[in-house]
């Protein structure tokens, strides 16, 4: 029962884990702003330091933007390829936190203990969880059951403007037989999900502008176009009454669901009301004709992701402001094209801007949604594994979110991509207070032992 | 020829002059922000200084929020209240700027020397006219031609809380037979101007609130609402495709225009053409059917001033957030009554917020509009000065912004208000970079000369 020794050798060494996590988590890696490039490359040196504890060869790789990190230790069994970022978002509202985010603690809560720091859950916790099963797999057998390749992006918060180049160029060492990915959750916060359908993104920022310089509104105001009120025309016309997105052909390759996806998502029991009620709402939003499970695994959506012209600080001033912009992101599903959106959303906009105003725009990622085939004998393996580890079925479910990767490595490595991990749906992902359940640590690194060891049997 | 002797005094002080306006204009006493309470407490300490320094008697006087400065000097003419206020607005965008806002300096400029500094020209360096014209007077004669009040704010950038309690309580020493105030501009940078007609103003500071904590897109949304598609919503329904302004009853009480004074306003030439211009515009925007004079004048507005919610920094977020505000002001005109048009919009947005959200409004100034008599003789006085000064004729004018307190010293001191000044256009106010041009402040200073003059004659 050498499982057995891998997952008590776990339990055992949780402490010493979770003391390796928190010093990953004191790492302020936010990659979308330049101030913390040099967080960012010590990450990377954590990583490769710590693989190298383990006795596993890696290095920190460079890219124009944060480097990668690649590690690769040789076994007998399948070629895997391990993918997780020790990117994290940004922190702010600063305010919102009740603890600084680059300070992490455990905490009891009424939910059990939880891991609180930026990137508890996305992703530095997650990622860990797999490093830790190969730590105990590798100090129990002294070596690993299959060959793995490590490989660690340090830009998925902010777009991976680096990922795609990278894998182009080192196509042959990363090719392996299958990618194991881990940066989803739990489907409902307990049951193990192996999600294969991902959301496309595409993020656009907007900026109008009018007069030369701000103005004084007692003034020029009613005279002077206001960018923040053509802004607010603009976006205020995003969505009609349904919910339904108003760029043109927006909704071009948006499939219909199939019969028997439906029927599965049905039977999966999905809970809105305690999905939409853990953040203290009640009605779904969006397309009125859409469940929610089908809303968010299934249909496209558009956000405003932040606004922001004049003054916005305490008090009033009576602004008439130069300038005002938005930053909106779009979930594509199906076989709808980040690049033709891209192109109809800035006519949709330039056409409803008025004279004596401009527009500009800052192309963001730009990614189409993913379909993982589960060909690979693997998928029903860890689907057992998984079953064991959690006491309930491992579903093949959906994901709202967008981790292009998933569909580079189809598309430049040839291989599927299997997405599991051990996130909460309360894990406040990009939000203040940011945390990861000890349980979901704990127990996905025995998902991981368990895993390993169903696909190299 | 003493008037003569007193205006050589003033050209021979300049450089001293200059001297004082800078050392005032180094005090940041921004209002609006808690942060420079202290600050306004000095420029209030300044001011009572500078008057100790020519030989009057003043006070610093304390309200619930920013002192008053509150002086008296006796005279044989008409006793003036003057007024003035030293607090300034905010400075940011500060990266607009192109040195410290409060670090003036004399810039040499295509149109000739300024005065560059938050505060230049909005009060500071209009108010020290009025003292620098004092000074020389004083310093010629040894004494001063009327009984002169002073009367100095600051709580002007952030609403005047303090103003009215305050001339309550102190009418009885208030009072005077006319008031001065020094704190608009020249018509069209040239000619000088009396204000006859001011514009009131509503602020209000609109929140609206969704889930309990800033979500992840890719999780929530298109399900949960977002307050920044609530609030652009709103927003951009504020105005229907003519420039007309969407609140109920936004309109009542707003006059026509008595012909005799579109004949007046058309008379005076306005080059909406060169005021546009100046600021990088060529359309007016606003009502359609009126022209830009008659809408800066006489017709109501409403600007957004602010807007803010979910990630505005460097980069991108995919966050959904959990709340989002703006600031928007309402410039009113004749009978419309600032509290309706409160309750109105109020009432306006409310009805538009959907389930899940809910909105919270922060209230700001609610003055109504003001019209002054000019039946007391100093005003054909002044007007008669003025146009020495100026070398043309001095216009009876409107004025788009608002000084509740000209409505004020009608309602609560029963005198009639004066409102002469002498800034241009282009002096940025409320904006980065302001500027008061020399020019301004030199024949600002000569000006206040002459009418005290023709008025103590």
């Amino acid at each position: 029962m050498s499982l057995d020794t891998v997952l008590a050798r776990i339990d055992g060494e949780m402490p010493a884990a979770l003391d390796r996590l928190m010093d990953l988590l004191r790492i302020p890696s936010i990659s979308t702003d330049p101030a913390y490039k040099q967080a960012c490359d010590s990450a990377a040196d954590w990583l490769v330091a710590d693989l190298a504890s383990m006795g596993i060869a890696a290095e920190k790789r460079p890219t124009p933007g944060h480097p990668m990190v690649v590690g690769h230790v040789d076994g007998p069994g399948p070629h895997i390829l391990f993918y997780g970022h020790y990117d994290v978002q940004p922190v702010d509202p600063l305010d919102l936190w009740d603890r600084d985010p680059f300070d992490p603690a455990l905490e009891e809560t009424a939910k059990g203990q939880v891991i609180r720091a930026r990137g508890a859950s996305d992703d530095k916790g997650q990622l860990m969880t797999f490093l830790e099963a190969c730590r105990a797999w590798k100090g129990v057998h002294g070596s690993l059951p299959c060959k793995i390749t490590f490989f660690f992006e340090g830009e998925e918060e902010s777009g991976s403007p680096s990922l795609v180049p990278f894998m182009q160029e080192n196509a042959a060492e990363l090719k392996a037989d299958l990618a194991l990915i881990c940066d989803t959750g739990l489907f409902q916060s307990k049951a193990p999900a192996i999600i294969t359908r991902l959301r496309g993104l595409l993020g656009q920022e907007v900026t109008i502008r009018g007069a030369s310089k701000d103005l004084h509104s007692g003034m020029y105001g009613g005279v002077a176009m206001n960018p923040i009120r053509v802004l607010t025309r603009i976006l205020g016309g995003l969505f009609d009454d349904k919910g339904r997105i108003q760029v043109p052909e927006f909704y071009e390759g948006v499939p219909d669901l199939p019969a028997e996806i439906a029927a599965q998502w049905q039977a999966l029991d999905f809970d809105a009301a305690a999905f939409l009620g853990d953040v203290g709402l009640s009605q779904p939003a969006g397309e009125s004709d859409r469940s929610p499970i089908e809303m968010i695994w299934s249909r496209p959506t558009a956000e405003i992701n932040g606004i922001r012209g004049g003054y916005a600080g305490a008090g009033f001033k009576t602004v008439l402001p130069a300038e005002a912009s938005a930053k909106i992101s779009f979930r594509l599903v199906g076989q709808q094209d980040p690049l033709a959106i891209r192109e109809n959303f800035q006519a949709w906009v330039r056409a409803q801007v008025p004279a004596d105003c401009s527009v500009t725009f800052t192309d963001y990622s730009a990614s189409a949604a993913s379909e993982m085939g589960t060909s690979h004998p693997a998928f029903e393996q860890a689907r057992a594994a998984l079953a064991q580890e959690w006491n309930q079925p491992a579903a093949y479910a959906g994901c709202g979110g967008s981790i292009p990767i998933a569909g580079y490595f189809q598309q430049i490595l040839g291989m599927d991509a299997m997405l599991v991990g051990w996130g909460k749906d309360d894990d406040q992902l990009h939000s203040p207070n940011e945390k990861y359940d000890l349980e979901s640590f704990h127990k996905g690194i025995r998902s991981w032992a368990r895993v390993l060891d169903a696909v190299s049997r």
